[in-house]
């Protein structure tokens, strides 16, 4: 409708989540129209991103720097791995707080469907960092989704004899939250997750 | 959080309009662990856009050729001219489709608060297009708010001399639109612009 280069800027916005036809027209336009070095600025960015950053060679979250900052961090708490689907996983543990152990990142979840299967999931790497860390406890935080509980479980199945402790972390009602609008199957976790008081 | 490139990058997604911290992260993300390829293609279509879109010498759309495509189309009406605030409101009346004539866009509008003057709207290009044009009549089609009708009267007192008629869009109820859930002013609107039945 307009040239072809904003033709063409608009449906590059849309490979975004969450971005359709009318917000990237919105951006494309306002990229052009107000913020032209916010928009020089991003496109380098995405170049330098995109072309730099590669996985963390011990936890598989993305970094450009070979080890991440977690992973380099000496005062972490090796005896402690946390399991989870996405680097995004271990931005909302680590802004949560509290929690001073190491992380893996799986970067997917098991699903047959969608042919991932264990080798997907670099789940060798998982047992040798397990093994190289001398890890006590490992925490499965994949999502509570069907595919999230079967790679929770088979994680289980594959460590069971490494380390000691292999725990799944807990589903509820969420702090904050009101039971009359909490749907049956937390509830459901809710219940049978139930711990004695006293 | 994460690494410098990547807390880079979700710094720069948030030039965008009603992009945020959390769909920045989330976009952040989701190119570098899945569309490496569309991420590198929407650094090259902002790159690219941002050199060379420029406005058009006629319109003042934006567009990268000199002249959009509207103004090169000679099947167009040159005795009809509709004046719009941006490139995006064009694209709204051309995709609602009936109007054939020319346009003009005033990339903003009148607006001394913020400092926002006759002159940074280009007005002398107005009125020299509407005489290169022949132009019969003027639609001001700036937006229904205060900025907008001011715009829209400052133009019909500049032009008066220049043109033959001059008109304003209509507001009212939209289409489609229930009465019950309308605003006041867009009801006290539509009574006011009523017009009579057969």
């Amino acid at each position: 409708m307009l040239s072809p280069l904003i033709d063409g800027l608009i449906a590059a916005f849309q490979v975004l989540p969450g971005v359709g036809p009318k917000s990237a027209q919105r951006m494309a336009l306002d990229i052009l129209q107000r913020n032209r070095e916010g928009g020089s600025k991003l496109a380098e960015a995405l170049a330098a991103s995109v072309e730099k950053v590669s996985w963390c060679r011990d936890c598989r979250t993305l970094t450009e720097a070979g080890q991440c900052r977690l992973c380099a961090d000496a005062d972490r708490d090796d005896s402690v791995l946390c399991v989870v689907e996405s680097p995004a996983d271990i931005l909302a543990i680590e802004q949560a707080g509290g929690f001073r152990g190491r992380y893996f990142v799986l970067n997917g979840r098991l699903s047959p469907i969608d042919g991932v299967g264990p080798e997907d999931l670099a789940l060798d790497r998982l047992a040798a960092r397990v093994r190289a860390l001398g890890v006590r406890e490992v925490i499965l935080a994949t999502n509570p989704t069907v595919e999230g509980e079967a790679t929770a479980h088979y994680i289980a199945g594959l460590l069971e004899n490494d380390v000691a402790d292999i725990s799944r972390i807990a589903h509820g009602v969420p702090i904050g939250g009101e039971l009359e609008y909490v749907d049956g199957g937390t509830i459901m976790h809710a219940l049978q997750g139930r711990r004695r008081l006293g």
